[in-house]
């Protein structure tokens, strides 16, 4: 009975059996019918002209994507916790050649991980056109955030107007974005909001090695597509990661696989009570735990990560059987 | 009939069979059962210590191999013709941060793009300790060479003994080693010289997305393992790139498919005669054609690329049928 | 009466008297017989091998000096307010390639910006060996610190024993090391400690544009020589360089200027009583002060820079004059 | 009797005197009265708005004013020979984050290294477009040539047309601008032509530590500006930098110390007959000359370097002695 992570449960059946289909015949490198269908895809679910690239992980889809908004001298402020800063092994000075990472607090207690235009504010404004100062842009944020709260659509559109305000990108990290749809119940142009590109991540949510980096700026994409191959990321049987990213589309699977693994954290969240660090939105939970509760849950046989020296965090994935997520809750709450 | 690349050929079935074993539970990022079998199968073909990485590209090993090699302020030394010069879209200059290509001269006429320990020389002597002077960290050939030629085991030992003279690393591009080594007849071993690093490729060989970067000094794996990370191609779900890598081992499939792939060219190299550029030992043809000639081969229905204003390039996979690459042949020789 | 800042004071006259002997024939570039002097004279200075190398600025001292100690992929860990972090515009993520400033808290209240081995180990413990995570490969320490503390011997020790256990560099940004050493009373060589390279700053301390990066592993400077080149800080007419670091040397003007600045400093200190941020030890001070009050020192003709809302900084050089010392001295006691 | 190089002699006595005329009162640091002179000065010299920034070498100027025309993933074209690439110990590469220079033939016999549209063309056509190559986004030229050529100003126009066309940026390395314009007799702007950015070079021409980017679009310096400071060559007293610029503007200083070069220079090619390898029109003469002439210069106390195995180059300075550079005609002469 594993929570560890989303990021290394299985492939979904139907991404198997689109990578399968994408077998037959030779294709051209980066130039496959399959990987031509995207664009229109996606600028179908969003309403809006969209170019998007295949990638195979959500590291190089985030860094791609920041590459394409902020220039080796400038900063990309996001969240004190964010996935970028805190866990990425310094891609982002690797792939925006040595740019600041500008960090900013989120809101308080319960906040996830969440920017704020306040919390931006306090760290661009001090520093505003001083040349001894790297300057901020872009913003990134994480949709959902680092501890599975989703913004709310007017909390985006407050970023953004900031943003714009400041002539900054927008950058939203979208590793769990399906989840944050799914928790929303709104469309995924309002879950972005006026964000310049996304990485829409399709890993953690059933794929197997295929993320999708969204421009909702075509010019972006030209400048991404050159970035790709300079990251040795243009993979020349490209078909097979646009199939993964086409199934994942057709029929909603991306929502009906974030949904899932939603309704499985939040039935582990119910019986957490006052142990919950943070309200579960999407497929994260993160719980108080001392490390005696800790060992107890573990020998009954659940996996998942320590997190801090009192906590604990469960992921649900697409695949989380009921019964299992039904165990923990039962087993937590007997603690 | 497709001879434009192996690198979009179909995916071997035992490489599709192994990607589904390996479906099963979940693994750790990273740490999963497949990927820590690589060291000691890979040690074991080599006859020595190898610690491995995979990767998805072609590009991402080389470049990652020769970050382990040459600091930002270096240069490595390639034939003018290497792949990492002429075909990756300054991928080398990214990974190794402005670190310079130093390009090499091979041998002339047939030579292949091989280089020779005079051509290097002929490079980094003259700027020899000069600090106006990009100075030599690294060596990189490419085996078999972009011309489809292979580099003996003595013609490798001179260029080690170069290497090891002035303090350079070794790096081999080993994108169709699979080829030279079914060309030449010889183990693994020799047929890789005294090298540091691998690229050892597999994906134009019946591989999917798995290349391996084989280190022959382990120090050098545990540096390139967070400029993996680093660069966003440590994947999540790894154990599906290590399935592909353990396949192509298995019962030797890297070698077969390389063979298949070698007699395919040899069959059309054959009826080539005096158009041919290069002698044929690895799975690529060059071939002097004149614009009317291509145009008459595509007519019949033979998809190449175009070498030139006055040659095309033909290139056979592991696939490639054998009556297909006679109707070529044949079709070649009725000009 | 400007106490703005120490760098951007005059040029000492024996310093320009230096720079114009030096104009006499044509020199060859960077193998002048001023520039070849400096190894012997800060090896005499330190009692222990040094190599040396002068550059214009201390942002360029300490960037060539940690790119010697950090590859792309690896961290520094330096105090949250170091001059690195705080006011280099992103220059350590230029020359170390986007290799990252891992922050830590120095001691608190009146630490002044310190480190300690145990703010260094809450950095580095939790992410020891993970993958996912930049790993550590230097501490750079300022001496004095950024608020004009001075680290004694027995603290240098004990961060550099760290760093010896950890297999990590230690950097001294010494900017204003003369500072520092003249109120340690020490020797030089006691106040750097076990570092592998000092940034020894000059320009703050009398001289034009001449700052020397002294290497105490030469093998380092070898490294520094091509970086400093690569950089566009290898001066064709660097004799003018070397020449102001030689007149700083002789007869000790470097510790007579810095010992200038540091009783002007004082003298405003004792006047400071409780308003004091932090003990003065070298040539600043860090003073609370209401808006009112700032605006009143101003009105009597005092130049200053703002630290914060509450308070303000004074920084005395080496030709700060007795009187206008005192004159500040006064008024602050009359607020 | 030294021809070794222009860039060690000595210091104009109008630059000393400039300088020490800065000395005076402390000044803020980037932001001192001579700096800001600077704009209004070379706006008035080239008939425009003009964006000027010093800086202490020609390689961080033509580097920071190249970053400013090409991102990290594209390419710079130049001459095969051009400083940047022969000269810079791999300066563009840092500077411009593994952007590639894509080298280019230029005219060929006496062309002395200058681009044409041709050769530009030659390099550029065949990968347009090709996701696998480096795409150009800028073009240097070097005025005058690494051969002391002059490009004329119609030579430009053709080549900022070409530019204008691709949508490529077009730099002026202007390290010996001086001497082109002497040459020429025409307007500075015309001898800089529709380019975006020069590196007007000063140090070789009797400055000591200050060269000059002009930005012809004040948007790049502003870009700029932010990477000087990153690249640690905002110097804290550069008023010392400005008063050497403003005293090579001051009374066209900068323009009659290239004259007296190249009537040096001149002097001696008229000797050399049919030994000229290029026509003289600059500051440097390159001769043939085989090993024995070489060593029987030397014995007469000629100091120069030399040209591969069969020539020499004499670089004539501003104060090169009329005797000197006759005494050199006259033994070349006599050889």
């Amino acid at each position: 009975m594993q929570f560890l992570s989303d990021n290394a449960a299985a492939v979904h059946p139907r991404v198997w059996a689109a990578m399968q289909a994408a077998d037959a015949p030779d294709a051209p490198y980066d130039g496959d019918a399959l990987s031509r269908e995207l664009d229109a895809r996606f600028s179908a679910l969003f309403g809006r002209d969209c170019a998007v690239l295949w990638v195979a992980t959500g590291t190089a889809a985030n860094c791609l994507a920041l590459a394409t908004l902020c220039p080796p001298h400038g900063g990309v402020v996001c969240h004190r916790e964010a996935h970028i800063e805190v866990d990425e092994a310094g891609a982002p000075g690797f792939y925006l050649h040595g740019a600041k990472l500008m960090l900013a607090e989120g809101a308080k207690g319960s906040g996830g991980a969440k920017l704020t235009p306040e919390a931006i504010r306090a760290v661009i404004d001090p520093i505003r056109d001083d040349v001894h100062q790297v300057q901020p842009h872009a913003i990134s944020v994480t949709q959902a955030s680092e501890y599975g709260r989703a913004y709310r659509p007017a909390e985006l559109a407050a970023i953004g107007a900031l943003a714009a305000e400041r002539g900054l990108g927008l950058h939203v990290d979208g590793a769990r974005f399906g989840n944050a749809v799914a928790f929303l119940g709104c469309t995924p142009a309002e879950a972005v909001g006026p964000a310049q590109a996304l990485s829409f991540g399709m890993v953690k949510n059933g794929g197997m090695s295929a993320e999708a980096i969204v421009f909702f700026d075509p010019a972006l994409a030209d400048v991404a597509r050159y970035r790709r191959k300079r990251a040795g990321h243009l993979q020349s049987k490209g078909r097979y990661l646009a199939a993964q990213v086409l199934a994942m589309l057709e029929g909603d699977l991306w929502l009906d696989n974030a949904r899932a693994a939603n309704a499985a954290a939040a039935e582990i969240g119910t019986a957490c009570g006052a142990r919950l660090m943070h309200p579960v939105e999407a497929n994260e939970v993160f719980v108080r735990l001392t490390s005696d509760e800790r060992e107890a849950l573990r020998a009954h046989g659940f996996g998942f990560y320590d997190w801090g020296a009192d906590a604990a965090r469960f992921v649900a994935a697409w695949n989380t059987r009921e019964d299992d997520a039904l165990a923990l809750a039962r087993a937590i709450a007997a603690l």
